[in-house]
């Protein structure tokens, strides 16, 4: 009970800016980040990890190279390790991703748009 | 592109039993699961394993034998492993669930509400 109790909303009221994931949870060795992006982020990969994309608002695009899913708020897909892909959000998206602590949010590709990926919220 | 979006709406609408979690998505070694849940669970612990409730729909609290945390609609917790908990519903609560598969609903307590884990809806 010495964990508190996490609303997504309030959260999301902490920070504005894009493709910075903040940490909210960690469970065992995994974390759940929220973040908000906006526009194309880069083409990556996670070689040794799945990774889960819960959309909380906004209509997200998740292209791979052989096609895209849509996913809208309250939808989920999970991206296998290893697949490359690009998200793409069409305005501002709220998501939650979910992977293992010490996961970067450009995989294998690196460049400008790699954040922090342990700073809590 | 060969694993589907999921909806958690549709997928709620396929089942309406009372804790009887359905796996919706595998991330590594851990599974995402929903569950409709209504009046008091058994309290239980995980011995090896942190477990992680996401509200989507009602209001569920969750006790522990030094207190209890409230949560709604938007809201997650994480009971961390080896915490004796009870989960209790005032109404309907459709939650999601996110633990290592093979995980059982009723941790080492047992008895007559302990589900089938690993039920793929």
């Amino acid at each position: 009970m010495d964990r508190p109790v996490i609303n997504f909303a309030d959260k999301f009221g902490l920070f504005d800016d894009r493709w910075k994931p903040r940490v909210i949870a960690e469970m065992n060795d995994y974390q759940f980040k929220l973040a908000k992006i906006e526009g194309e982020f880069v083409w990556h990969d996670h070689s040794d990890t799945d990774e889960a994309f819960i959309v909380l608002e906004g209509d997200l695009r998740i292209e791979f190279r052989d096609g895209h899913v849509d996913l809208s708020a309250g939808e989920m897909y999970v991206v296998p390790k290893g697949v490359e892909h690009r998200p793409v959000a069409n305005g501002v998206v709220q998501l939650m991703l979910i992977e293992p602590r010490g996961t970067v949010d450009t995989g294998e590709a690196g460049g400008e748009l790699t954040a922090n990926n342990d700073v809590w919220i």
